[in-house]
């Protein structure tokens, strides 16, 4: 297991800096560096939209950086590594994205992310910088049970969030709008996530878990954080079939549904693998009549190295299908116009 | 090293054909799987269009399933895992693409590819199909020294022929000026892959080379084939230096040129990773005075979970940006038209 403790960096203290200064050099067509260190689009819209903000740990390349641009995000506050940015970073982000009419501030659920946020906000307020909001959003059905929903984590299915709110706010809605839009897609989202081996800390080269060579983990964060169980590895068809009856059971997505889905590569889990579990999932989905409107497969919301992927829908009525089909030109999202 | 002999597939001997099932499923709106395992664009351009087709072994995602759409590839012939489709699949893959205008057959440069092509000429020709051409590209400059160019192997460096033959066919050029592009674009093309860690054959499972823990190998192909030498695992830009004056000196690229850059990954090397070596990239860049008009970092051309990447170099005067920005809508490759 000490091959991926073989990594290319520099100094351990530079990966965020210099990360983040690669990046920007090879979109700089989209994105700018700030000299505060946000990553901020490189043509913003004019006066009169929503700025859509988002703070998050770094280690989940391409989240958040890739979804700076247009149709999507305006600022990213990247923190150090699995580390929330603080509460100053996140009030520089939100003057950065400030554009007159309002800013939305978007969690994803982990407890040091809403701390900072909350902190950010009494910041603002104090500072005189009003009409911003935060929405706090999650996905994973296996950190909280049934009924507790706000007590979970923000996992890949944001993924939903972020693409069709950045769509939304295009379109000139107000910030009250775009908080409702948000937390629209996420109540129609649920997640459940399984990975085959942990990733490497990128400082410290220290392997996040062991697991055994025949099991595989249910339900895990996005930092490793513990999951539903452990169970024997098994087939690609087994491991959906173990999943996806729990997520469908959740919301409940039911026969007639419309839906997204996303799989999200958690690292080094290879498209084969991830084309071979679609097409269970696709079957699966099939049998219980609940129609793919689109999908996704790839690298998202990744943690180093590891190998695992997620597993997420999301339930789209015709807005919602509207806002994931408008055009998008992230670094790492890109939705081109449908010429027909 | 067992981790990575956990794989979410099912029988081993469906591997290919469940991949080709998931994909296509999963991107419907593009693609579609044909009952004899072809991959081809959903919705071809009318008649007069020359059809570009590739067949590749499989193993490599998203190459080249993903590469098939709009501004892209007509037909892809996908072979059995590292194994080229044989000459009768290509032929079938031909009569796909053939619109009436002609079909270049771009190969990837391997013994075994560039035999099963012009087997499959041969057999267009006592069929009777005419005007069908191949043209043999080739980048990587540790598999044969300069002077000897068409001895190379074909790598990630060919996705620069990809995208802009794809976008240059689509502007209704003749078979002859698309096989005299796709030859322009090879020629002004270079790169070097490195590893750090070998991906596992995701039939057998078994690892394809072994590293020592403190050694990178520099120069392989995108089987694993042995490259030009091991050297000792050190830092990002020590191997960024070790690479890049190579790719430089080879074409040569000069001072004062514009070229497009890709950094291919080639399984499971972190985005964060890349950004940092990407960022010595461009700093080794601007100290030659060698302009960078775009760069291209992530997945094109992976071997299963292999830890490594390789950097390609593409000079590009004014044709050949504006074949790279022309839209594209491949499931793994889009390129937004720009709204200026």
């Amino acid at each position: 297991m000490s091959a991926r403790k073989k990594k290319l960096i520099n100094k351990p203290e530079n990966i965020l800096s210099e990360m983040l200064q690669g990046f920007a050099a090879a979109y700089a067509d989209i994105v700018r560096l700030t000299e505060n260190g946000l990553i901020v689009r490189r043509q913003p819209k004019a006066e009169g939209k929503v700025g859509l903000v988002i703070g998050n740990g770094s280690g989940h390349e391409p989240a958040m950086i890739g979804l700076i641009g247009e149709g999507l995000f305006d600022v990213n506050i990247p923190g150090e590594i699995f580390t929330a940015p603080g509460p100053e970073r996140i009030v520089e982000g939100i003057k950065a994205a400030d554009r007159g009419a309002g800013v939305l501030v978007c969690v994803s659920h982990h407890a040091g992310d809403l701390m900072n946020a909350e902190m950010a906000l009494e910041l603002c307020q104090m500072e005189g910088i009003a009409n911003v909001e935060i929405v706090v959003l999650y996905d994973d059905i296996s950190s909280a049970p049934k009924g507790h929903e706000p007590e979970r984590r923000g996992t890949a299915g944001l993924f939903f969030v972020w693409k069709m709110l950045g769509a939304y706010a295009e379109t000139g809605a107000s910030l009250a709008d775009c908080k409702a839009l948000a937390e629209k897609v996420r109540d129609n989202t649920r997640s459940l996530a399984m990975a085959l081996s942990a990733g490497a800390n990128p400082i410290t080269g220290e392997i996040m878990f062991q697991l055994p060579d025949d099991e595989i983990e249910i339900g895990m964060g996005v930092h490793g954080e513990v999951g539903a169980g452990r169970h024997k590895l098994s087939t690609a068809d087994a491991t959906v079939d173990l999943m996806l009856p729990s997520i469908i059971a959740d919301l409940p997505f039911v026969a007639g549904d419309d839906v997204l889905v996303l799989l999200n590569n958690s690292g080094s889990l290879t498209l084969m693998e991830l084309f071979i579990l679609y097409r269970r999932v696709a079957e699966r989905l099939e049998d219980a009549d609940i129609r793919v409107y689109k999908s996704w497969i790839g690298q998202y919301a990744t943690t180093q190295e590891m190998s695992g992927f997620a597993i997420s829908l999301c339930r789209a009525d015709d807005q919602l299908k509207q806002l994931w089909d408008a055009p998008a030109n992230g670094a790492y999202l890109k939705m081109v116009s449908q010429q027909s």
